[in-house]
């Protein structure tokens, strides 16, 4: 049986494909750090989980294909602590952030559309891509200047007639670049100039450090029509497994265009809604914890990378990633590979993402891998010795295999 | 902003559009009886809610992107009740039923290949296709047989080229149809002769009366790498709001290439998959119950309709649906709406569905609706007696209306 197209050229999710060599690693006795997924090991709110446990309608109907009036009205509330007004017809709850995208991507293109995205990027963008039939096309960031925006001249030369929509990540997953206002509002002038979409990936919003503040696509004055925000409560509440998301628009068009795609899914599950909206209703003082406790990680993390000076890393301010770009590695995966096979530190070693995995351009990012600082810090540390300890036994078995 | 073409083009959901005239009958005081939805009345397992409220992980992470192991065991021990032997890895566990039918489209046909559809047929089948740019292309089925399997010429005057699959629903939403062995047999051969995907959406499979038993394209021998199965447990379990379904085939290259669309998606939602695990331990006698109470019913409405000798109905052997064939309606859409704003005995009135949203052929089932019988004995005694005078009234009206 020939499968579609598109059936054989979805990419296998480049972070699970070590799972098998590190199971390998697991039954010969090493421990693994896990620093590929970010799945947060913050504790889900209870407050979750209880108003879960409160439901007691003997019947558990469909819901509204819009998302339960309650949650799309607490995600208002929780906009307005921002200054962002949002009406809740402004608002569709859909499964997870990875629904937002995908009806992002049915209604802003068609076959063969493009849509720009700085690399390297959430993997998943290509999955998505892939089913709803558009192009993504990489413009190139660099861990020289943190990831941040490519210039004008960069972003012009990616445009042609077919182009869309531009989709930006900030708080950044995979880089955890967090981008400035003048860069956005570099984006709405670009979309302007060229008639395009602002996608807005904003899932990582309350992730920012060093007192810096998400600002948020949908505070840009003059491009209200033109901006599309995918969110989701999985990073937001440390409940990945609820697949609360929203995508969010004051286009109205847009919104009634999307409700309609909603409407053929039916709806999003009703449960964790309400769950969601328990978590809504903590107040700030829930985040302020939890940014704390990711800021001390990443400075862990990023104070005892850079002692290496053969890697490049700025310090990232937002998310819980980094790309970590290391001298003496020419191919991340080999090295991803090679730690999970050959090396260890009293029996533990560590499973990183290779970078290449994060990039649209065939090769690039070989010399680059994610970090996900999600384990408690004195893991970190001892995750991070592993790592500098193997680049340099990696870098002087290079050496010494190399032809004189 | 100009949206995709498909943004405009996609369906409003053809049973949602009574909605506004229906709360303007309510607000002036009109009760309606609801036969337009397929939302179940019965209760959901109380063990399914209960499973849920024991969760105990103080984080709940991303689940496998194929589903929790222990409901897809849970599944193949269900399917085995029926001695349909399954792996594991032959089930994968979606966003409810939805995200199973969306799969399927995309790992079968590209853009603008086709999926051949017995019509009437569940609107959101059309959605999907939006999302995965494939054509749907109807074949017709009639209500003076049952709105069986149309015959084998019927069948082949639709193949083309860029035929790619066909579709059946068994036991059928809108007609309630169950396809006899023989049906499925000949849908075997005709994929066999075509070299066609079957696509099985079985997701009424308890649903069955008269001692008929649900034969699924599992069952069939010869065409294991061709089939593949759509599942749900909304209408199984009454919970709709659960969002728990899953695709089943024992093709093994289509299951790795889904496994890769689920992994864009990441994962589906856990609490509701620990609710469905519970929900499918507890055996026959539960679905005894239901199965008892809906036959009820069924016999009630049929009953009562077949009463008006301008009404064409077989009695129909599954899951919750009939289509109304009705003489004296042109326009079901017109006739519906007039239901609500002109029609009441005693203060109430009936909200059913138009067929004409059930037909890909445009102006089919004009003179047809469905009727769900999702409500207690009584209530649909009642509403049924509402639609037979409405249906006089409607015909006199028009015909004393009517040009001499």
């Amino acid at each position: 049986m020939r499968l579609s197209q598109r059936a054989t050229a979805i990419q296998e999710s480049p972070i699970r494909k070590l799972a098998p060599l590190a199971a390998a690693a697991r039954e010969r006795g090493v421990s693994i750090y896990n620093l590929n997924i970010g799945q947060p090991d913050v504790h889900t709110p209870p407050e979750f989980l209880k108003a879960i446990a409160a439901y007691t309608d003997p019947v558990l109907r469909y819901g509204p294909s819009d998302g339960l009036p309650e949650l799309r009205e607490a995600m208002c509330d929780y906009f307005a602590r921002y200054d962002i007004a949002l009406d809740p017809t402004e608002v569709l709850i859909t499964n997870g952030g990875s629904e937002a995208i995908l009806f992002a991507f049915n209604v802003v293109a068609d076959d063969g559309e493009e849509i720009i995205i700085p690399e390297p990027f959430y993997t998943n963008y290509n999955g998505y891509a892939e089913m709803a039939n558009v192009r993504v096309k990489p413009v190139r960031a660099h861990a020289e200047d943190g990831f941040h925006l490519p210039a004008d001249e960069v972003l012009e030369a990616a445009v042609t007639p077919r182009t869309r929509a531009m989709l930006i990540c900030s708080p950044n997953n995979p880089t955890g670049t967090v981008l400035s206002w003048e860069e956005l509002e570099r984006l709405a002038a670009f979309a302007r100039r060229h008639d395009l979409f602002l996608i807005g990936d904003e899932v990582y919003k309350e992730f920012t450090y060093d007192g810096r503040r998400h600002r948020s696509l949908l505070e840009l004055p003059d491009v209200r029509d033109r901006v599309i925000v995918v969110d989701s409560i999985s990073k937001r509440f440390s409940a990945c497994g609820a697949r609360v998301g929203a995508v969010i628009s004051r286009n109205r068009e847009v919104m009634a265009s999307i409700l309609k795609f909603g409407q053929a899914r039916l709806c999003p599950p009703t449960l964790e809604q309400l769950g969601a909206v328990a978590a809504y209703r903590l107040g700030e003082s829930y985040f302020e914890a939890v940014r704390e406790e990711y800021q001390r990680r990443r400075d862990v993390m990023f104070d005892a990378l850079t002692r290496d000076p053969g890697i490049v890393l700025r310090r990232p301010r937002g998310a819980f990633y980094m790309i970590v770009k290391m001298a003496g590695v020419e191919d991340s995966d080999a090295f991803a590979e090679w730690l999970l096979t050959d090396h260890a530190v009293d029996a533990e070693t560590i499973l990183v993402a290779p970078a290449g995995g994060f990039y649209g351009t065939p090769g690039a990012g070989r010399d680059e891998v994610r970090i996900a600082y999600v384990l408690e810090v004195p893991k970190l540390e001892r995750a991070a010795a592993i790592l500098l300890a193997g680049l340099a036994r990696y870098r002087a078995e290079r050496h010494a295999a190399a032809p004189a």
